[in-house]
C-alpha cells in the first residue's frame, strides 16, 4: 500500500470542515506575511502546514475534493518529496501545459462558488487579477477569514518583539524632517492622506526599529499619515517605555497592530489618497478603495516617497556605513585568514564555517544581527543558485577548491553584505580564468565614472564585460540597493541589463550604495562570486552636467591564488592592485594579530 | 520709419481674405510633408512662405490679427531677422513664459471658433492633443483645406519623380516574401488590414524605390495591405513602364497618390485594423477611425511590422553592403590624401571640400545620391551642431587646425554614412586628448561583445566612456540604425544612454547595422566626430545565450597625426592598431594610385 502522511490529510480535514462552516468552496494559501517581506515568520507558514513542503515559494489551493500546490521550477522534486502521501497534487509552474492558479480557478469554480483567503496576504495586483476572473465566472470571494487560525491549534505566535529607538544622530535626520520631506511629496501628488505598508520605509521614516522579520530589523507595522497626523499601528507589546516617550515627544500616534482596518472603515479622506500597490496587501486596498469611493476621492498609485530618500544616505549615514564596512571588512578577512591556515587541519564544514565568521562578526561592537543568513558554498554547491549549508547537510571543506561564503550583518551605524571566494586548496586553470573575469568585472564596474542620468542598465555590462568576453554569463542581477541599518535587499534602484518593457528604472543619484557582485557558476563543479559594496559619489560638474563614480566601501582581499595575469588586461592589473594597495591601508590599522598583519600584506601584494 | 517687410504682409492678407471666405479663425502651418519625413519638398514649405523663416522647425499660426511664429532655441536669432517687419512674431519654445501652441489657441480661441490646418502635415499625437483641448473650449477645426495652395500662386509642384524597381537579387528577399511576413505579423496581432504611412518603409517592401525625398530614395506613396490585396497610392506620372509591368506582374494595384483618402472613405474594414501612430498623419487617422467606428472594428496602433524586418538586414543585403562600405570607404581615403596633400597649396573652402568629395564619390560605379548633405565644418564651425557650409558662407580651410567630414551616399547595394575629423595644419595636446578619446570610444563600441537581449543603452557608455573619464560629453545618441539603399537615419535601433521612462527600446538583433560615432564639441575652439557604421553579428551560442558582437563595415584610417599614446590604454593601442591593420588590408585593393598607396601604408602603421 502507498505511504500516506495522515498528519497532513487530517489537517486538511479540519480546514475542509472550516470551509464549510464559512462557505468557502476553494481556499487559497500563498507564501507571503501581510508586507510581503523578503522573509516570512513561521507564524505565516499555513501553506506548509497543510501539505508538508517548505520551499519559499508556493501557493496551496483546496477544495472539497481537490488540493494542489503550486511552486516554481528550484523545488519541484523538493515539493514531490514532501507531499508524499498527502494527496496534493504538484503544479509545475512555467511548464507546457500547467494552468496558473488564476486559470485554474477560472475552469474550475462554478457560478456562485466563493474563494477564500486571507486577504493580507496576497498582494493587490494578483488580487485584482483574481477579482476579475471571478466576476466573469460569476464567482465571489471572502478575503477577511485567516482559517488557519481556528484549524492549526499549535500555531506559532504572530512575532512580536520590543522595537528601540535610533538616535537622530546615528540617523543623521530627524523624524520630523523626514517626515516633512514626506508631506512635501504628499502635496506634490496633490494627496491629503497616505498608507504606508512597507516595513523598512515605516522603521525610516520613524527612526525606529524592531525585531519581527527575521535578518531585517523592523516591527510589523503600518503607517498612516496626514498633513497633520502620524498614526503608526503596531502591536501594542512591542511598544517599550522607550518607544512610547519617542512617539510621544515627537507626535506619533500610536495604535494597535490589527486595528488598522477598523480605522480604515472609519476613517475620513478630506482628499485623494497616496498609496504604492506593489506593497499594499489586498484587504487593506480593498478597504482604502471602498472607503475612497465612498469620499469621493482618487486612490493614487505611486512608488512611496520614502523609497527613493531611504536609497539616498545622508552624510551622516555615509560616514558610519563607511566606518561599518571597514570593520566588517577586517573580519571578514581575519576569517579567510582563519580559514586557509585551518582547513585540512581541523574538521570544517561549510556549516561550521559560516558558524565560525557568524560568531566573529557578532564580537563586532554595535553587531545587532545577521543580514541574511550566511550562505557557505564549497566547490560545485557554489554553482548551485539556491544552496543552503545546514547543520546536516553541509559538505566537508577539504584542502581543495574554493569556498564560497556570502555574508553580512547590521551594526549600529550600517548594514553590511560582501562576498569572496576563498581558495582552499589546488583549482584548476579553467577556474583561475573564470576567478579572474568576475574579479575584473566587479572592478571595472567598481572603476566606473558616469553622467548624472544613467541607471543600473547602463552600467551593467562593464560588470559582464570580462565574462561575455569568454563567452560566460550568471543568471542574477549584478547589483542591489543596501538599507542603512534595515533591509539587506532595498530598491528603488539595481544593476541589471536586460530590457523589460515599460519597467521603470532608477536613476544611480550622490549617497546610493549598491552592490557590485558579478560571479560564474558551472553545475558540478565551481562557483564564483565576488561583491564589493559601492557608494555613488559626485565627481566633476560642469556644463555636460554632474559626473558621478563609484567607490569601494567594502575593503577585503581578492584571493591572489585565482588570479592569472595572463587573463587580464594591463589596465584590469592596475586595478586590482590599487584596489589591494587600498585594502592593505585602510584593513591594516583594524587588526591586531600579527600573523594576519604579516599574511595581509603577502595576500594584498602587488601583481 | 521701421522697415517693413511688404511681401510677406501682402501674402498674409491673401491669406486671411481666404481664411475668412473658408470661415476659419486661426490657421496653422507646420514643418512637414504628409510623411513626416526627414527633408521637406520646397511644396511643403508654407510656414516659410507666410513669414520668411526657413529653419528646420517652425511653425506658424495666423489669425485675423494676430501671427505668431514657434520655433526651437537653435533658431530664435535667424528666425528674428528673417521675420524682421513681418509682423510675425516669434515665439520662443520651452523658454520660460511662453505658451505652447495649443495653450495658446486654448487660451486665445473663442467657443464657437475654427481652427484649421492640413491634417496631412499634422502628426496623429499633435491633432489629438489639439483636438482635447479645442473640445474643452468648444471650439472646432477643419483639417481638410490646405489653404497656401489658393493663395501661393507660384507654388513648386508636389514632388513627381520616376519610380524604378529594384531586383529581387539585389534585394535578397522578393516582395512577395516580404508581404507574407508582414501578413503573418497582422494575423498575430489579430487584424485584417494595414494602412503603411512610412516611405522607406513602403519602398523596402515594395522593392521599389523613388527620389521625391532629398536624399531618401522614395517615393511619396501609401500602401494599403489587406490579406488579399495590396493597394500601392502613387503619384501617377512615377510609374514607368518598368514599374507598370513589375506591379502586374507580383500583384501590386496601383492608385493615384491623391486618391487615398475617398479610398479610405469607401473601404469596407472586414476586421481590426493595423496602423502606427506615429507615422501616420491626422487627416489619414481621422478618416481611418471614422470608418472603423462605423464598421465596429478597432483601430490597433502598432509599430509597422515593416520597420524592424527591414531593420535586420538579409545576407544578400549585408554581403552588399559590405562591399559598398569598402568602395566608399576607399573614396574617403582618396579624399583624406587629398584634402592633406593640398590644404594651404590650393583654394579650399568647406563647400569646395565637400564638393570634391561628392564628386569622388559620385564616380563609384552604382552611385545613385548622397545619403544627406555632406557636412564639411572647419576648426570652431565643426562644434556646430548645426552648421551648413554654403558656397557664400564656407570658411577657408588653411594648413591649421583640423576638417570634420560627415558625409554619405546611396549607391546600387547600400547607403552608407561615415564621419572623419581630418588634421590639416597644426593642433593643440589638448584637441590630441579630445581626439584620441574620441577615438578609443568608438573603438571600444565597435568591439563590444555582448548577449542577444542587449539594447542600445547597455552598450551606449562604451563608447562615452573615454570622454565621461575626461568630463567630456556629446548631446547626441552615438548610433542611428541606416537603411539599405534607402534613408540614412531608421529605427527601430539606437544607441543612447538616457533612460526615458516608457519609451520603447528595441533589442540590438543580427543583421541591424548601426553608426557608431562619438564627439567632442569645444565651443568657439574645435568639433570632433569619428563615425564608423558597424554590423550586428553572432558570436558563440552556448546555455547563457547567443552572444553577438559588432563588427566594423567602415574601413577608413583614423588620422594618427591627432593620436597620442599617452591618452591611451594599452588595450586602446591594440584596438587601433588592429583597425588600421584591417583597413590597410581591405582598403589598399581598391586604390590604384601609388602615392595614395604610401600614404595609407603610413597613415594606418602600427603606433
Amino acid at each position: 500500500m502507498a505511504y500516506e502522511n495522515t498528519v497532513i490529510k487530517d489537517r486538511l480535514v479540519k480546514l475542509r470542515e472550516k470551509m464549510a462552516q464559512e462557505g468557502i468552496d476553494y481556499y487559497m494559501m500563498p507564501t507571503s506575511d501581510f508586507h510581503n517581506s523578503e522573509y516570512s515568520a513561521d507564524f505565516f507558514k499555513v501553506r506548509e502546514y497543510f501539505c508538508g513542503f517548505d520551499g519559499s515559494n508556493g501557493t496551496l489551493v483546496v477544495s472539497k475534493d481537490f488540493a494542489g500546490m503550486w511552486t516554481d521550477g528550484r523545488y519541484f522534486i523538493q515539493a514531490e518529496n514532501q507531499m508524499k502521501g498527502t494527496g496534493v497534487d504538484l503544479y509545475k509552474m512555467m511548464e507546457p501545459g500547467v494552468p496558473t492558479i488564476s486559470e485554474f480557478l477560472s475552469k474550475n469554480m462554478k457560478e456562485g462558488e466563493v474563494l477564500g483567503f486571507d486577504g493580507r496576504v496576497i498582494s493587490t495586483s494578483i488580487g485584482l487579477d483574481l477579482e476579475e476572473k471571478l466576476a466573469k465566472i460569476k464567482a465571489s470571494f471572502k478575503i477577511d477569514k485567516d482559517l488557519a487560525d481556528d484549524v492549526w491549534t499549535d500555531r506559532p505566535a504572530l512575532p512580536c518583539h520590543d522595537m528601540y529607538v535610533l538616535s537622530d544622530e546615528l540617523c543623521g535626520k530627524s523624524y520630523k524632517e523626514k517626515l516633512s520631506d514626506v508631506r512635501k511629496k504628499m502635496e506634490e501628488y496633490g494627496t491629503k492622506a497616505h498608507l504606508l505598508s512597507k516595513l523598512d520605509d515605516i522603521m525610516w521614516l520613524t527612526n525606529l526599529r524592531g525585531n519581527d522579520v527575521e535578518c531585517n530589523p523592523v516591527a510589523l507595522s503600518y503607517a498612516y499619515i496626514t498633513m497633520d497626523e502620524f498614526i503608526l499601528f503596531v502591536q501594542e507589546k512591542e511598544v517599550t517605555a522607550e518607544v512610547k516617550a519617542y512617539c510621544d515627544k515627537v507626535g506619533i500616534e500610536l495604535k494597535d497592530y490589527h486595528e488598522l482596518t477598523a480605522f480604515l472603515k472609519d476613517v475620513k479622506f478630506e482628499g485623494d489618497v497616496l498609496y504604492d500597490k506593489r506593497n499594499t496587501n489586498f484587504l487593506t486596498f480593498k478597504t482604502l478603495s471602498e472607503k475612497a469611493k465612498e469620499a469621493g476621492v482618487e486612490l493614487k498609485n505611486k512608488d512611496n516617497p520614502t523609497e527613493l530618500m531611504k536609497a539616498i544616505k545622508n552624510d551622516t549615514e555615509i560616514k558610519n556605513i563607511r566606518e561599518v564596512y571597514l570593520k566588517d571588512s577586517a573580519k571578514l578577512t581575519e576569517f579567510i585568514y582563519w580559514v586557509k591556515t585551518n582547513v585540512g587541519k581541523i574538521p570544517m564544514t561549510e556549516y561550521t564555517a559560516a558558524m565560525k565568521l557568524d560568531g566573529m562578526r557578532a564580537q563586532i561592537p554595535g553587531f545587532i544581527e545577521l543580514s541574511f543568513p550566511t550562505i557557505s558554498a564549497y566547490n560545485a554547491n557554489a554553482a548551485m543558485a539556491h544552496y543552503e549549508a545546514t547543520e546536516d547537510n553541509a559538505a566537508e571543506v577539504k584542502a581543495q577548491g574554493m569556498l564560497l561564503v556570502d555574508s553580512g550583518a547590521t551594526y549600529m551605524g550600517g548594514t553590511t553584505d560582501v562576498t569572496r571566494t576563498i581558495v582552499v586548496g589546488e583549482i584548476s586553470d579553467e577556474i583561475k580564468k573564470h576567478y579572474t573575469a568576475t574579479v575584473c568585472g566587479m572592478l571595472q564596474l567598481g572603476a566606473a565614472k558616469f553622467l548624472e542620468g544613467c541607471t543600473g542598465r547602463n552600467l551593467d555590462p562593464l560588470a559582464r564585460g570580462p565574462l561575455w568576453d569568454i563567452d560566460i554569463d550568471y543568471n542574477h542581477g549584478t547589483g542591489h540597493g543596501i538599507g542603512y541599518m534595515l533591509n539587506v535587499h532595498e530598491g528603488p534602484h539595481s544593476i541589471r541589463w536586460r530590457y523589460t518593457p515599460n519597467a521603470p528604472e532608477a536613476v544611480l543619484e550622490p549617497g546610493m550604495i549598491v552592490s557590485d557582485e558579478p560571479g560564474v557558476y558551472i553545475e558540478g563543479s565551481h562557483g564564483i562570486r565576488i561583491e564589493n559594496i559601492v557608494e555613488v559619489v559626485k565627481d566633476t560638474k560642469n556644463s555636460y552636467g554632474q559626473f558621478l563614480r563609484l567607490q569601494h566601501l567594502t575593503y577585503v582581499p581578492i584571493d591572489l591564488e585565482a588570479i592569472d595575469k595572463k587573463y587580464m588586461k594591463p589596465e584590469q592589473v592596475k586595478l586590482l592592485n590599487d584596489y589591494h594597495k587600498a585594502v592593505y591601508e585602510r584593513i591594516l590599522p583594524l587588526i591586531e594579530d600579527e600573523d594576519v598583519k604579516a599574511w595581509l600584506k603577502e595576500a594584498t601584494r602587488e601583481i
